[in-house]
């Protein structure tokens, strides 16, 4: 099918690419002009010029505003009646209404599909996909959502449902790295090495995410950024404004996102979000 | 090898039997005195008669105290030189080390050894074992840890340090089970059901364990108990006993605690401990 | 002096009736016309009407969104050259903000003078007063300041440091009722009566807002509301929302809010905001 | 009425003083000798000598194995038959159980009159004493009581409840402390100075006790200590300990108590217990 992808940022590019060697038609926008790596796509100048023609279209882009941006620059003048937007950028419950509100006065269908995994999943296809939006769009952009990752798991009629899985999804990654810091600080004053610890952690769990995130933080490897600390704070943000919004407390999370707001404190704004367990050694004394 | 095996509560009894299983000659004692189920074992009438003429004396009892109580009442005392007691109950480190200087004052090895896994996963063989103590004496116990498990992790010449990692894996999903509570609360709310919000959990962390809890929670499946509300507390304790110890603040971990007692508080005593998660729901208004 | 007031809910109310009674010539506007009570002014129909000749505007209404609309609904347009607005709301300090610079861009005098007190206390004229804003201008409202209140505490020139005291003093508050809370469940089920804790918490602390908070919270007297719980929500919300805004992790006021949400979604949401003592006494499986 | 005192630390120094000047006969004890300071006595040399005569024996010890082994080790047997001990030292409400029942195994009588406040409020007669046990004793040992302090509020007839709410009220000042960090935090980032910030609580609660400490804080004039960090962090977890006994969370007192240990970690152990409020401005990234 014809697809529109606007946002080429590191999981963007990738994606892109994948839809691309799917045997999709795909033209690309970025807000600053760049040429697609690794795949064959036609550039265009404009919003309204990679939209117009297009079947699908899809956009991947930093935060509620610049989706709401987009949308509002052209992207929805410029959507043809027939076509659907699919949205899989990482966004509030909020801006996820405000999108849905503002397609359906419209008269154009909005299909929320935010995605799991970082950039180096992306470029193998590795992505999980949580969706919903209207049945008949969904099924619509089905080829597109399976041109990126290895699953999907739909969430009904309201768009944003699946924001807020995916952030619900980020919020246990916060509480994860937490417990982790927690642990590591516990072990390293007791004198067990977080290493060692970690390979009894992934006894139990039998999880790549904890084995991942788990040795990143005993190894305190927290550059290149994967995921930024400001980022992961951002998501931590709105999934805890969601909260807030149902009357939902949730204390276990909110001491996440102040671990985070701790380790950005003591300079870690621009590292990788796992320096998140490194904020409960510091209160432990521990460097 | 001759091994003596003190215990047979629902883990005991299914590791006696492997331990039969696996060849070894094997003597059973429980205090309250409990035919061998599914293998074939002598059983003693004391202590002392099972534990005089092992290898190896395997202990699995409830709690600090059971494990003091036949220690002092006889095993110590009976103990052949040359023989391991390798105790595999989840005890505090303060008892651990307090058993490390009895043993070593008679001039007795001591190695602990903790499983990580509930009766149906010991009856299969699938625990996992940490063990820590003398080089030589864990050496000699091999044999029996690896008839038990699928596996095991060394922690050193400390037996407590074991004792540390296993409970502070228990601390791990005590904080995975809050973070649950905390998610099912916000999703029910919002309109997602639990069980939905969990497959995407498990398509992001791939874990048979988040799987096998996140289960029991989005379904309230509480009874029957696979692990008392009560015995998940105990551990949860000992847990911050040992972070008290070593001056480590671990607030996640009080937080989940308190989810516990809040649960206990309500009636879940005798339930699973998974009903640990159901302390946040109702801290949101529901049920 | 000529002073303009606008918003006659319970506080200003009783605070306009203070400064007709300290001698100031008073015109009053509410959105819903109501007469002064206990006092003489003249009633204006709108707001320009009200502010047109006045030397100070004072504005007591309910939210940011309040005083937004009525700043923007005539105020700034009609406010004369030279008169002050002062701004006793409880706000945002992003409100605070906006509105300083609205001002400014208009060349008008803006303070902000929120109180601490309720409306019992406005009445006898016992509020506290704290301020900030160009010294000049605060200069010249003193006399309005000092009419509504026992005391004035000043703030310098930025008028958002007043709002941001006004909010930390209800943050402490909110701590103050969730610590209520947390002692009261702890001596119930020790069998000790909270009114007879409270009587030894007064007598170390001699506060009157402890003696008055753990009254209320000690009898369960939480209707008539004096502050709503969501208005209390409201100002943790606000203060929390700071703290983000700068970075400061603040845990302890997350439970607070936290405890505040567990008592609305069990049916406090129009009593007293004491009912955040309630919450800790639910979670220990008290009524 | 003939007294005795043991323990001379800077609590009981100015206590039995202060017994002696209200007219009684007193004999003081201490483990290490101490010559009475600004007021005359007999000195004993041992605890039976102190004990053996007197009509009432106070114990102003540090913690409860020091209770302990002064009560086993020749008070109890000393005590006349008639003789009451009242028991004045902050100690675990298990203790005071087994304080309790040893003395009523010997048909002794043992009254609880923990006291608040600290050695200069000690020396001017300004403690508060919380006191429990049999209604005769209790009336027996009132002269005693009210020669050190300027108020008493009886809790019944069990001694521990006294321990108790000595024990809350610790935590309530805990909890302040770090209202005070966390506060302090927000203000100094948002550029408010926490001395102004302070006047404005004061107007509010104006408590001497927020006075105080809060001046403390603002200051962090932490040293020489008035009550040192371990000792706070001590009551902390003896009050903690009790509504773990109960079955009752208190995240809010956990919370307080992690600061503390992250202040001790910090290096602030034999500080005055007010570094818990520097505690949430490390967190914050402030010095």
């Amino acid at each position: 099918m014809r697809v529109a992808f606007l946002g080429l940022g590191g999981m963007g590019m990738a994606m892109a690419g994948n839809i691309a060697k799917a045997g999709h038609e795909i033209v690309v926008w970025n807000r600053t002009r760049k040429a697609p790596q690794g795949f064959d796509a036609k550039v265009a100048d404009s919003i309204a010029g990679a939209v117009g023609e297009a079947e699908a279209v899809a956009t991947m882009l930093a935060d509620d505003h610049a989706v709401e941006s987009v949308v509002d620059g052209g992207l929805l003048d410029a959507l043809p009646a027939g076509a659907v937007h699919v949205s899989m950028s990482t966004i509030s419950i909020a801006a996820a209404r405000r999108l849905t509100e503002s397609h359906q006065a419209r008269g154009r269908a909005y299909v929320a599909a935010p995605v799991f995994g970082r950039p180096d999943m992306a470029a193998v296809q590795k992505l999980w996909v949580v969706t919903a939006g209207p049945a008949a769009a969904v099924e619509r952009v089905r080829p597109v959502l399976q041109a990126v990752g290895r699953g999907i798991t739909e969430y009904g009629e309201e768009p944003w449902h699946a924001n807020l899985v995916k952030l619900g999804n980020n919020m246990m990654l916060g509480a994860m790295l937490e417990t982790f810091g927690e642990l590591y600080a516990l072990m390293r004053k007791a004198g067990v090495a977080p290493e060692r610890f970690l390979e009894a952690a992934n006894s139990l769990f039998q999880s790549p995410v904890y084995a991942n995130y788990g040795g990143m933080a005993a190894e305190r490897r927290h550059e290149p950024a994967l995921f930024k600390a400001t980022l992961g704070l951002k998501d931590m943000r709105l999934g805890l404004a969601a909260a807030d919004e149902f009357g939902v407390p949730m204390p276990l999370m909110g001491l996440a996102r102040d671990s985070l707001l701790q380790a950005i404190a003591h300079g870690g704004a621009d590292k990788d979000w796992s320096v998140l367990a490194l904020a409960a050694q510091k209160r432990a004394g521990l460097d």
